[in-house]
């Protein structure tokens, strides 16, 4: 069967490091942020890494995530944690988007129906390798959800916080996957507030975004995954929506990892960060010409997913973006819902708004020719559209007296 | 990229043949039953597919569906329609099972959401194919939201109807996905007497499931991949949601196909048709010793993809499962609501009510000695839980005043 499951794999972490100060961090221990307040990034010994693991040893491996085992920080296979990380499919959707070249990576097809099953699948795991029983997060619904689907895999207890307008969907999802789940009247940042009260006061660990070392390791497997899928290419431009960022910057990390492995070369995707006009506090700070974010007062959008106020990794997102070549864009709700109507109606896929947020976002580069139509271009639809609320249908028919079928 | 989607490949298919009486079809011509009003089934030259293609060669493609394309009806490349047909994962259920060798096979990770992906996105290929302009067809829910996605793609109008207790986000993501949904007063099959009244006044081509040749052959393909999954070999048993059927027929065909080809012996696992206490057509007419099942009255379960009253492939059904010494068993809504509850808190995976109907009925078969704990056995959730309506979750807690952080 799957041997990436089985398989004891050597290991390669050497430490961690403050994102912003460099300062190391002893690996094997339980840490949330650096003494500076910022995120941890987990480093490997990348020399060993190449001598031991030749890219196509990697190619003959099943394609789902532990494929990547040696790059990832989990010691011991016994503290593998799985659902069925597949590799996600890239789908075309030519009649939509206008070309053949535009791809959306499907991540609506991960266990728990979003990638947020990347990140915790490898936060758990590390979880259970450092013996932490109680974990709690604050969510925008879809991270909550694998949190608890994995943790209850593993014995671990959660509780799970998320803004009260959060899609029913995902807080009955935490619930019935044994979270302890609460809705709490205010945005993510300050569900965010009460867990990290309580992890102060020692009762539970705190897994916000970015909060924990591991969620962005799990999350880099989709720059990983693009690579393999490309044939050790990369695309063009990638378009990802953009909440706390951890993807964009775990696709950063993942580049420099794989070129340092010598298994691409130095070019790089453009890295557009995509927000939604009424929460674009990365796209202010990116037009500003900051490099950090001020927190985006009174946020709204339907894409729940990235209305994040203040994003931690603020200023990892934006160096990743600006080195890339690429953007921060800002897309209003309407074209968002435009974009994910027409790609459903005419393409068959159902994305979900953060997902339609990164088409419009493709057309807007269009538009202001920061992309070409023939470039290869990748989407990011982060999460199935099933769990978003969908428009009524309510027509009826009588069996008894269907009527005249040709009204059909 | 992926080049089961692109690359040109011989195509084997010779004839199709009624399932009843072997009478001979054409192939590459539109079919609905044979005249003796039977499913019809594709046949290939499995001789020279043979030659053709080695064990290995299959191996070495990308894993998803179109993968077998040499044993698939389509012929032309610009017909195949996808929308990311991966290979579905095996996920254990240690906990809920009590054993590490109880497999889910999890379905819900293909396009719309389940496995009937896999039979539409083949039919509706074939379609095309065959100039088909417009498609009707009764469901449960989740043939409708493929036949909607698959159809919408190829540029085909479609006419759904539904049973008026339909899951909500089914008849919405039908609606959306381009497809004219109804709500009916009855059940499948009279939703099935409306469309072929339609069909016989020349307003649309039938799709109700077996009366076109094409879905089993794109159910075949779990078969296949089972036996890919397991290095070719098949596991113990498989218990498999009985409806129409299609996926159990399609992969008893898949088996025979495989061992023509060589490549697995003529060891097959023992088929168990699962279906509800409430809608139980198949296990009646098995404990009876019949070779047709009556049509059942008063159908009733939470599993509405098994509320099939009628099956037009009973005789295929039954003969596939009394062939491979399985059974068919029916469980009780009560025992189907358990073990899907079991399977998502302790081992958090999130099954469809078919799904969880299959781990009640491998309790069940335990207990009456009818498998052994230590076999290797293979579960299908035919859907994503996230279509199901799922318990209320209420907890609410104030930003402001969290209160005793110890209470949560
Ligand atoms: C569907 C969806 N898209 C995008 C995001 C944003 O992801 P990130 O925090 O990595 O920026 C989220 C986060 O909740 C999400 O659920
Ligand atoms: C979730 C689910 N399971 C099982 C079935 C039954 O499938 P079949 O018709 O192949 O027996 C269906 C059909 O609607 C379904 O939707």
């Amino acid at each position: 069967m799957n041997s990436n499951l089985s398989a004891d794999r050597p290991t390669f972490v050497t430490h961690l490091e403050c994102s912003l100060t460099g300062q190391r961090y002893e690996a094997d221990q339980l840490h949330n942020l650096s003494a500076a307040g910022k995120p941890l990034l987990v480093r490997y010994d990348l020399g060993a890494v190449r001598g031991f693991l030749p890219r196509a040893m990697v190619e003959a491996r099943a394609t789902d995530l532990w494929r990547w085992r040696e790059l990832l920080p989990v010691r011991r296979t016994e503290n593998v944690v799985s659902l069925g990380e597949i590799e996600t499919p890239l789908v075309p959707i030519p009649k939509s988007s206008g070309s053949p070249n535009v791809l959306v990576k499907d991540e609506g097809r991960l266990p728990t129906g979003s990638f947020k099953a990347r990140g915790l699948v490898m936060a758990v795991a590390m979880a259970k390798e450092l013996g932490v029983t109680r974990i709690a997060m604050p969510t925008n619904g879809n991270a909550g959800a694998a949190l608890a689907a994995y943790a209850s895999r593993a014995g671990i207890e959660t509780i799970v916080l998320c803004p009260d307008d959060t899609p029913e969907i995902n807080v009955r999802e935490i619930a019935l996957q044994g979270g302890r789940v609460y809705r709490v009247n205010g945005l993510i940042d300050e569900c965010g507030a009460i867990v990290a009260k309580g992890a102060a006061e020692g009762r539970w660990f705190d897994f916000s975004t970015l909060k924990e070392p591991y969620r962005i390791e799990g999350k880099k497997t989709m720059g990983l995954e693009l690579a393999a899928q490309f044939g050790w290419r990369l695309p063009k431009a990638i378009f990802y929506p953009t909440g706390g960022g951890t993807g964009l910057i775990g696709m950063w990390k993942a580049f420099a990892e794989m070129e340092a492995l010598g298994w691409i070369g130095p070019e790089r995707p453009k890295m557009f960060a995509v927000q939604a006009s009424g929460c674009a506090p990365i796209v202010r700070a990116f037009e500003a010409g900051e490099e950090h974010a001020e927190r985006w007062e009174d946020a709204h959008t339907v894409a729940a997913g990235i209305r994040v106020p203040k994003a931690i990794g603020d200023f990892l997102i934006l160096r990743a973006v600006r080195e890339s070549g690429g953007r921060a864009l800002a897309i209003g709700d309407p074209a968002i819902v435009k974009a994910a109507e027409d790609c459903v109606k005419k393409d068959g896929l159902l994305l979900c708004p953060e997902g339609g947020a990164t088409l419009a976002a493709y057309r807007q580069a269009l538009i202001d020719g920061l992309i070409d139509e023939d470039d290869e271009v990748v989407l990011f639809n982060c999460a199935t559209g099933l769990k978003y609320p969908m428009p009524k249908a309510t027509k009826k028919l009588d069996k008894t007296k269907p009527g005249d079928l040709s009204k059909l």
